[in-house]
């Protein structure tokens, strides 16, 4: 990028609500969306939930003009529901799964958050992805992190991955917004939007973001940041049942006297410790549940097995034949199904502990970094991330 | 680092074969490795198959005077085997799964070269472990790619890894060896190699390895590169099956005139471009595979089911019902078995077909590049890998 030069950049984000079979309208709200989008035409348009790849290559066609470049990111057995179009060739794509992915027989999503029983898989998400954009974006010039985090902006996990990451949040940055009251992404205006859906949240959520930071010697800022209203940019029928995010984005050198000194106190009681803290106490807590359900499940393997030996006895012995054979089925049901639920609590707990280690590696090193004193504040560790988000701004 | 210093590196790596209850002489083995390590007092120690946890807590207490710094590296059921030992504080670490991880009912390694079954699998990981270290190396200084690959240098997996990175061999590079023939690292001298694993080489093979590179204005070589030759440093029994390499790094400022121009062809017929077209037809062709096993396995789980409504029929008309309950649970276990083996296989295809995009990817920009013409030799993209290749030099 040449000296004083801006680059403006454009950016579209939506959760689509692309269930096949599932989703109300999903053909007419996806034909929709690409008309908006080709008559926009902005640099990035982001989509999350296009679970059917066959609405991913309507949308490549119908958008080849206006955005000759996109990817649609496959994994695992259902895909991932995310893809790019790009008005700017993509120079590069890779894609990385999360490590724990809730419960496999549990629904997933956004539930009880009274007791959100996922909590630790998100926070231990929150933390790879935090580290995966801390790892991968040394080079970068700017980050940009848009979806629906399924967080909301006070959640653990989203204060872990904005002070880990240093990203700045569109909605929170920009003097010029329109849209939904609070910048909410699901609103009960919305057709599509369950009442219940909102729980203790009537007036609506906030869970889809536009983040971004800038990297080496740039300079980033949200101009202007929009939101649907419950109803598309037309007024008709809503696009999906979140709120699409529309942001315009400005990057520049940065000038010397937008490289302000970190703000943060000592390491000890700076926001990123603390929060660091309580992730690390969450996941711990998540450990031990998995640990105990990995307990149980090895007993029940165990009752299963018994249960078992005692029927081919009975068979063989030809006592009540009929009852043990019958009975045979479900016992197999029972130790299969309990060892698949303990090997699945035995990968969750060492995943949550590979996450435990982690957080516990930048605290002791913050620790120690401070027990050194050679720094007063902030301390070493923290210092650099906090040099690194300096350089950023 | 200070400009004129020369900083050296010595670096240990070995596969240890710490399977518990199957690898022979395991605890003698870990605590006599121990005790070598203390000795040498090497800056890192890199241990792979360590799959005791107690085995790590034994090393870490053991080494924990000479090597203040250690990680164990846990993940999946039966975890990643992997540790390392450090002399210096580590700063950071993390971890990346692969994607595929071979077939979990046949037994993975080193096997049938002539019908490798396994081929695409391995060029997917070398592909991914590329981009991991392609994606999370840009600002570093120094990268050291250490363990056993699985992969004899002339693999595709191998020469697709060396390519995209740009990593060079230790002992390919080194002026100064010592140590088994040809540099294999299982060879038939070591007493716990049976010959019937080495095939079609009775001579030994390598497949573990230590690869670097510099990168940011930083050059790196290998001054000493020594393997172990089927005994242990001191003619004792063997510290594992696989030899332990050892190699001194040197790592200076790098000078002007070490920064050569590339010297690959055109991108059209460079190593590179070869390599990528290579793996992309294996992963192809292994892609079609997975189809068609997936589509098996659809047809076996309809056949199961179809097997189940008949016995449930025959049992509920009182026609051989014992018979029938008999075959109630075999009928079930089909179904599920087969619906495993789908899944399995779907998400194989997923898996490859996420690596085919990236290595097409890369193709395309490359023969864009070269359709510019804007540069003759080397072509855009694959000049930009080349230029970096450049500047680690």
């Amino acid at each position: 990028m040449k000296p004083n030069f801006t680059l403006r950049l454009r950016v579209f984000n939506l959760n689509c609500w692309g269930i096949p079979f599932l989703s109300k309208h999903r053909a007419d709200r996806v034909k929709r969306l690409g008309d908006f989008l080709n008559m926009e035409s902005f640099d990035l348009a982001l989509l999350e939930e296009v679970w059917s790849e066959q609405d991913f290559q309507y949308l490549r066609q119908k958008l080849l003009p206006t955005y000759p470049a996109a990817h649609y990111f496959r994994s695992g057995i259902i895909g991932s529901g995310l893809c790019v179009f790009s008005k700017h060739p993509i120079q590069e794509f890779t894609q990385h799964v999360f490590t724990l992915n809730g419960y496999p027989y549990m629904l997933h999503a956004e539930y009880n958050r009274q007791k959100d029983i996922y909590l630790a898989h998100r926070v231990a998400q929150a933390w790879e992805l935090a580290q995966f954009i801390h790892h991968t974006s040394k080079k970068a010039d700017v980050v940009l992190l848009c979806g629906d985090l399924n967080l909301h902006p006070k959640d653990l996990g989203c204060r872990l991955l904005k002070e880990w990451t240093g990203l700045h949040d569109a909605y929170l940055e920009t003097r010029d917004f329109k849209g939904s009251e609070e910048g909410c992404t699901m609103v009960p205006k919305n057709c599509y939007v369950k009442h219940q859906e909102l729980g203790p949240f009537p007036l609506g959520i906030r869970i889809d973001y536009i983040l971004y930071k800038a990297v080496s010697g740039l300079y980033i800022s949200c101009k202007t940041f929009k939101t649907t209203t419950g109803h598309d940019p037309y007024s008709g029928p809503p696009f999906s049942d979140h709120e699409a995010l529309m942001a315009t984005l400005c990057v520049r050198h940065s000038p010397p006297q937008h490289n302000p000194s970190p703000t943060h106190g000592p390491a000890e009681s700076s926001p990123l410790t603390s929060v660091l803290r309580e992730a690390w106490a969450e996941v711990d807590q998540g450990m031990a549940q998995a640990h105990w359900w990995a307990t149980m499940a090895g007993y029940a393997v165990g009752l299963g097995l018994l249960l078992l030996a005692l029927l081919c006895a009975l068979a063989a012995g030809g006592w009540m034949r009929e009852a043990a054979l019958l009975l045979w089925t479900p016992s197999i049901g029972l130790v299969l199904g309990a060892g698949a639920f303990y090997l699945f609590h035995v990968q969750e707990a060492k995943g949550l502990c590979k996450t435990r280690a982690e957080l516990q590696h930048v605290l002791g090193r913050a620790r120690e970094a401070q027990d050194l004193g050679s720094e007063s504040q902030p301390a070493l560790l923290l210092g650099q991330q906090e040099r690194d988000r300096a350089e950023e701004q």
